[in-house]
């Protein structure tokens, strides 16, 4: 069979065939292959616990795919709040008639991820639908990490003197599904930041305090910056020509007239953390490689509480609002 | 605004009042509220960790909706391993135009749900989707539960001897669903049977020593006791005359020509214990609303193993296989 028939949805024997050859195949470990309704684990301590769907469309993009992206995704979503993590569940809708061959592509790209990010895709869910009721492939990723001892990272614990680092160039996954869409040949190929930053942030959390984490995806760093500044009543100011930006996805905001403030990262943290620390965080960082031009772009400030000022690089300063609007649907 | 637009799900200004409006006023909790990255809190054990994507087609069924569904769904899954549900997860992908009073209705129906079976919503997602890109409304709900020590329910567990319970009625999620898409009209309305089987299951595990849980919804109970013969390597031998099923599911089961044995179940389980221990097991189950009509409906075997097999009410013999093919599609 070349193709999914609703048939795989049943929970009967195809059901069972499609997960053997190709979740079981891919996936394998101890946990999964038991095939239980639920998988089981023991953990001791505090966990964090998140899920996200993706429905990025074109499926296959520069630099990844929808099953590389969902790994990542989830595995940054832990991260964010300092965890290890540790257990993935994933849920497939799939549009009858999708191509096995591409199912097995996308597998084959979890298993890779989660080899790379160091977890385990320890229980699942397949969903087919009748064609023209899903386009393509829907995945849901849900993720249990473990937070060490003594790490609390979150939303509200921003305070005024705090810096504002961010971990490489914006916007490069938001063009690099644009550029697909739109059919745009840029002279250089842009692609996908989608990237797993728990280890990075494993060794951060060793070397300073961090205060807040985020990871600026839908919405971009301006909408999470807001979304920091508005849960810990503090002001954040920001500075134009200290974030980075790579050329290409510059030209490409330019000629489009979008602003790369607003576009969505995949690869990408904002760490905010005392200023002390940040040289040291830097130096971390910088050993990485999704970390290598991780930048300080701005500070935590008393002043205008709520409010995200960005310094242009003329000398002007003006008001960050949070997206409204949505220049670039199914990014993710 | 009374539909859904794709910038509900941009991450921006719409989506944080999508998520203000419908799902913090609904699933508000101290966790949940805080709209971090992940949802943080402590376990201490071995827990159980589930995912279910729920397609469901009509969204609004006799007896339920697709909201109810994908919490009892999940609750069902962990209570399988013996796990008492504690924290849920819930994605959803909505189709661009959905009514928002129809998702007001659904997240109040989560609530409700929620509420029955002892479980928080602690983390979501929320993505919005192109028209004529989705049908309507998708849920992903994942779980966690807690296993109680010493608690050690498998589907590989179920040895020579047992006895094999079913918790009530079969078929009528199936045929609930099913009579609202030909638009049939019985005599009598068909109810989904959607349950949360926790706190029945909760008293069960403490009077005896369950060798195997499990639901059966695709695939209803012939594949699922398939599942459980060939997981535990046993044959396992079932009475039609025993097999609880209501008249009108029955009868629409003949006029339909399905197999009640293959229609899926939202709201039952199928219980493999020693058999010394069957009768104080029915005693707890006839307790509960949704075991009142449990019943021994067979025996788990040495012979034939990984077989099931059917004794006829006219005392012949057949070997019941999984479900092939697929007679109702979108069913959960």
């Amino acid at each position: 069979m070349s193709q999914i028939l609703l048939s795989y949805g049943s929970g009967g024997k195809l059901t069972h065939q499609l997960i053997r050859e190709i979740f079981i195949r891919y996936f394998d470990n101890p946990i999964l292959s038991q095939m239980n309704d639920s998988a089981v684990f023991s953990i001791n301590g505090k966990v964090a616990f998140t899920t996200d769907s993706y429905t990025v469309t074109p499926i296959f993009f520069p630099g990844g795919d929808i099953g590389e992206l969902a790994i990542n995704g989830t595995v940054n979503d832990l991260s964010m709040m300092g965890a290890k993590p540790m257990y993935i569940s994933i849920g497939f809708i799939i549009e009858e008639g999708f191509s096995i061959e591409d199912l097995e592509r996308i597998a084959m790209s979890i298993k890779k991820a989660s080899r790379e990010a160091g977890v385990e895709v320890v229980t699942g869910d397949t969903k087919v639908v009748e064609k023209g009721k899903a386009d393509k492939l829907f995945i849901n990723t849900s993720g249990i990490g473990i937070i060490p001892e003594g790490v609390d990272i979150r939303g509200n614990n921003a305070i005024p003197g705090d810096v504002v680092i961010v971990s490489g160039t914006i916007g490069d996954h938001g063009i690099a599904i644009l550029s697909q869409r739109k059919d745009l040949h840029f002279s250089v190929e842009i692609k996908s930041d989608t990237a797993p930053l728990n280890r990075m942030v494993e060794e951060m959390i060793k070397v300073a305090d961090i205060h807040v984490l985020r990871d600026p995806t839908r919405g971009g760093l301006a909408t999470t910056l807001n979304e920091i500044a508005q849960s810990s009543d503090v002001g954040i100011e920001i500075y134009e020509s200290e974030i980075p930006i790579s050329p290409p996805v510059e030209n490409a905001c330019n000629l489009l007239g979008l602003d790369p403030l607003y576009i969505a990262n995949e690869g990408k943290l904002i760490a905010i953390a005392p200023k002390d620390k940040a040289s040291k965080l830097l130096e971390v960082m910088h050993k990485f490689p999704y970390g290598k031009e991780a930048k300080i772009i701005g500070e935590v400030t008393q002043e205008h509480p709520d409010i995200v000022v960005l310094h242009t690089r003329f000398g002007s300063h003006r008001i960050l609002d949070m997206l409204s609007g949505d220049p670039l649907p199914r990014i993710c």
